[in-house]
Formats: structure tokens, C-alpha cells, sequence
């Protein structure tokens, strides 16, 4: 097993989780964004789409992060990162999404760099207008989903599921814009609980092999 | 079965087709975006991310339009909407979020108001300079994993998946906005395929009770 990965990237870091609760140990490659590596002729042969993090396996290759951590649990069924009843799934699967799908992609960083190309915002506006903006919608959102029944010590039931996976990359994400976060209050006693464990504190950027300051 | 929809949300659009292919007919209430809707009270406390759509059954509220799809495909096999394969599910799943994750969500409704309201731009900027680079940089990764082995008349073998319900509502939205296609034959000629069976067809915004012009 093959994993493409890069410390800062919010999706490969969902991926590092989930390898880490599962126990894997894939043989790691690193993905320089920031250098535009991604857009090199190499990978985009195997990431069409440019993007970290891609995994390899007997010749299949494996594209985007919630796909990727749902096979790593097919594959490899213990423990579960996804409830046995089909509501629950779906509950967790809907949190992964709100993350992944409503609040990640408006903020990474090519989404960021453009701001700064084609209009002209420099970093403070960027952090002030977007950033900072869409995290407070999108994780107000998530934290009334985490307000309804279900939510445990994680953000479903008592144990790690795909859900906490997405949650705890974004949290990262938006204590480094420096986005207040007192409104969340679950969310972010379910982060703490994570963070405590060290599955997920291992996977964090500064601990990764290709970390920058 | 209860089904919250809009006849112009992508987002809605897949499940509608998804409800098509599997043949169920939940009572539908529309929730009139443009009208602001999605945050009323009653509304907020079905999806408190204020988006459509929301599946209410058994007393339980689904929301985030992928994980209502697997929910469906999970409580109602025929026809599946994931091969039965754990690669092909993966591969499916990540055409599903290549557009999901990373071009709806960039070019929906409450970005482009926001991009009027926060920084004034105009609609003709906003069309040009912001919707078609998304679709062309998005749609362009997508052709890439379909140019992959996997795909059929469909977008992963002879039969819709659930990555054909989230291919088609974004094709329907890039050319609703003039965007140039002829770069995208793969996914073009699966788009076709796909709107030739009524199931797609009969889930397109303009044939919604809640349609305007």
C-alpha cells in the first residue's frame, strides 16, 4: 500500500486517522503543494484531479479522502468507522459531508490562491472575509447536527467513527486562521476527546516527515 | 417518506434521481431557496446547515444528498447504485465527490451571493471569472478518472451508479451557465446516456412542480 500524502493537506490528514486507527502502515510518498507538485505529469497520472491524497493498492488506485477511508474500512473492518445501522451511517456520513463537502473545498488552498490572482485579496481579507466566514457558517452547521441525538464522546456513539475523522482536520484548520470557536461547544469537546487519543494526535501536521514551520 | 426539495438545487437533483432509479415516490415540500426558506425556524431545525435536501423517515432526518443516496441504496438494493466490489465502490464514491466535494460546492448558490455581496462582484465577473474556471478545472479532473478503467455506457460500467446522479445535475449546471464542454467527451457522452432514461430525465429542474421559469 502506497499512500500520497502532504502534512498540511485536511484531507490526506482524515486518511492518516484512519490508517492510524486501523493500524496501517502504508509505504508514504509526500505530495509538495505549495511547490506544485501535484500538477507534476507523474501524478496527475494517477490523481487526474490534482489533488492529495491518493492510495495505491494491487494496482487499484484510490481517490479522494472519504472514499478512500470507507474502503480502508471494507477492507479492514476493525474497529468500525462506521455505525452497524443504516440511519447511523447515514447520520455519520452526513457529518463527514458537511465538513467535506460545505466547508473544506471553499477554503483550501487553491481556492485561496485564486482569491489572491484574479481579484487581488491579500491574506488579512482572505482570513477576515472567507475564511474566517465560511467556517463560522459551515461549522455552525455542524455543531446543530451535533446537537441532535446520537452524539457521544465522538461525534456519533462512544468510539471514532468517519465523522471524527473529518471533524478534527477541520478544527486544526480553523484554530490556524485563528477562528473563534467558543460557539461550538460539542464540537469541540469531541475535538479535545480525539486529540487525547493518540491515533489522532499522530496524525497531526507538525508530527508528519515532510512538516514545515 | 418525507422529501424537502428544490427543483433548482444540485443537490436535491441526485436524490430525485436516485428516488427515480430505485422507484419511490416520498411527498415532496419545496423549500424556495431564493426565497431564503432554507433558514426558517421549522426549517433549521430539520437541517441546521439551512440546505436541501433533508429525507425525513421513520422519525429519523437524513441529511447531505450522498449519504441519503447510500442510505437508500442501502434500504432498498434494486437496483444498487454501488458495484459490488470494494475498488469499484471506491471509484465510484470518488467520481461522486470529485464533484461533490469539489465543484458544486464552490459554485452554489450561497457562494456566488456572497462574492456579490462581500466583494461586489458583478454577474458577468462572477459567470466568467469565478462559475466557468471552477467547472473547467473541476469538470477536467472528472474526465480524468473517467478516462480510467472502470468506465461503461455509464460512469463505472453499463449501469447508473451513484456517481452518475451527481454527474449529471453538474452538467446541467455548467451549461445553464454557458460553460464550454467540448474539452469532456467521456463524461458528455455518459451525460446523454444518462438523460435518455426517464429516470434522469423526469428528475431535471425544469419538470419539478416548484419549477420557474
Amino acid at each position: 500500500m502506497l499512500f500520497y500524502d502532504y502534512f498540511r493537506s485536511s484531507a490526506a490528514f482524515r486518511v492518516r486517522i484512519a490508517l492510524n486507527l486501523k493500524g496501517l502502515t502504508p509505504e508514504r510518498h509526500f505530495v509538495h503543494l505549495r511547490h506544485n507538485e501535484q500538477r507534476a505529469p507523474d501524478y496527475l497520472k494517477l490523481n487526474p484531479q490534482g489533488l492529495v491524497p491518493t492510495l495505491v493498492e494491487d494496482g487499484a488506485t484510490l481517490t479522494q479522502s472519504l472514499a478512500i477511508v470507507e474502503y480502508l474500512d471494507e477492507m479492514h473492518p476493525e474497529p468500525p468507522l462506521l455505525p452497524a445501522d443504516a440511519k447511523g451511517r447515514a447520520r455519520v456520513r452526513a457529518i463527514a459531508q458537511a465538513i467535506a463537502c460545505e466547508i473544506h473545498p471553499i477554503n483550501n488552498l487553491r481556492i485561496l490562491n485564486y482569491l489572491a490572482d484574479a481579484f487581488g485579496l491579500d491574506p488579512e481579507t482572505r482570513a477576515e472575509k472567507w475564511y474566517r466566514h465560511w467556517v463560522a457558517e459551515g461549522v455552525a452547521g455542524v455543531e446543530g447536527l451535533l446537537a441532535a441525538a446520537g452524539t457521544g464522546r465522538f461525534c456519533h456513539g462512544d468510539a471514532p467513527t468517519l465523522a471524527d475523522t473529518c471533524l478534527v482536520p477541520q478544527i486544526f484548520n480553523a484554530q490556524r486562521f485563528d477562528c473563534p470557536m467558543d460557539a461550538y461547544p460539542i464540537a469541540m469537546r469531541v475535538f479535545e476527546t480525539c486529540m487525547a487519543r493518540e491515533e489522532f494526535a499522530a496524525a497531526q501536521p507538525s508530527r508528519q516527515p515532510d512538516a514545515e514551520a
